[in-house]
């Protein structure tokens, strides 16, 4: 999906919600358990309820790579859901990769070709060209880590140079020598409040990928105050907030009436622009 | 495996050889892809092949990833077969993972537990929650990425502070409050040469996964004077010039004879120890 399908969708839906499909299996209702495929029967659930109100999508890696083959071939089974039935959601490949130039490519083509996703998230630590053959695709996304959610992001994105210039800023200007506004995006954790105005200093037009609210403790209002720009240029995620809802029969109800929250405040958002 | 026994076969074989099971299929000998499942066919070759010239196999997660659950399937049965006919050999999930503490809980339980591996390699930029998790595990050990072989390194890894201290050096000192150097080792390019120098000023003690000798342009001899301790420290990779030694019918013996090489000049180097 490229940047002009990703804008429409957002004005269209009046939302610019992700719903991170971060499904643990300790965490579901128990019934769901009984059935073959607990992880998909637990998405496609999850994906039923929540899809009118959000645009994108976020399964990460971890938590079906950690069952194993039976974990990989849910995460195969969700991918085919949502491009059959929900085909104008942006789907992020939640993976954190990065790696030697050569490998990276491998990386990428999984994927891009194999899985045929709309983005994946990329770590920034070795440089060039562990992130530039992800940038090689049409229509596909690079979404660079620059400043995370969770505490332990003070440990060295943090870290200043001579002229008072922080890790994030640097991957942040050097990345842009790379890409385009229509493949890059960054993420920026919603916990990071007023650092979304630095950000926007040096990335004015890119699109944010931001977690962090809810569970995390970020707020939107922030995050929009500081971060958003005409175009919009959000993507706001939740996981736990919206999934983990309730732990009973009335799981996915719970999570369609969180998700229209959130998309509710949203459009109050986008109203502003 | 603890550092006492790693360091127990290094000295009784002569040898710090890790073997890279990167299995590209478009590089594997053509009659292999005739086999019902030719990663691992050519995998097992490989191993039955090297085992007694090295202490460790690395298969990089991205090889096996990129075709979907034939690889992941090709993965396990390379591993079960590693534990089954070689439990002394230390065996290293090259994954280059990474992400809040929640999530890299869910990594380091797949990699340690599911699979019961010796190590996992961690890319350290999102800090000291995303790599915490990996290293509470007995026996089992973080290679946390610092100062890596590829080009891109000087991207990132040398963004230097006011006092000319660099970011792979903060990744170094930081990382060395959160752990022992009997659970943490780093990624060290094998390209870096005199660099070697600084870092063991840092890590005196820490063990250092070395990559980039051979296809890379990394020299052995010059990792081994700036890198080496007395207890060795160093585990030195070689993928691409082993495995694909030879296309034809005698791929295994050529790997053999490629890994039998480093293995002698490994013992001259640990000879003047």
């Amino acid at each position: 999906m490229n940047r002009k399908q990703l804008v429409e969708q957002i004005f269209a839906k009046k939302t610019f919600l992700c719903v991170g499909l971060d499904t643990d299996l300790t965490k579901v209702p128990e019934f769901i358990l009984q059935d073959d495929n607990p992880i998909f029967s637990f998405n496609k659930a999850i994906i039923d309820a929540t899809a009118q109100y959000c645009v994108a999508y976020k399964p990460n890696l971890a938590f079906y790579e950690c069952y194993g083959l039976k974990g990989i071939s849910a995460f195969e089974k969700t991918i085919k859901y949502l491009k059959n039935n929900y085909p104008n959601h942006f789907i992020i490949a939640d993976a954190k990769r990065g790696d030697i130039g050569n490998t990276s490519k491998m990386y990428a083509h999984t994927f891009f070709k194999e899985y045929d996703l709309d983005a994946v998230t990329v770590a920034p630590y070795m440089g060039e060209d562990s992130i530039k053959p992800f940038l090689e695709y049409d229509g596909k996304w690079v979404i660079l880590l620059a400043l995370t959610s969770n505490k332990g992001s003070s440990d060295f994105q943090l870290f200043e140079d001579k002229d008072g210039s922080r890790l994030f800023e640097r991957v942040i200007t050097k990345s842009q020598e790379w890409s385009t506004t229509n493949n890059l995006m960054y993420v920026v954790g919603a916990t990071q409040g007023r650092m979304f105005e630095d950000i926007r200093k040096l990335a004015p037009e890119n699109f944010l990928l931001v977690p962090g609210i809810g569970a995390q403790g970020g707020s939107l209002q922030e995050v929009c105050r500081y971060g958003m720009i005409k175009e919009c240029g959000l993507l706001v995620n939740s996981s736990r907030g919206i999934i983990y809802a309730s732990k009973d029969k009335d799981f996915a109800e719970k999570a369609s009436i969180k998700a229209k929250e959130l998309q509710k405040e949203m459009e109050q958002e986008l109203a502003k622009l």
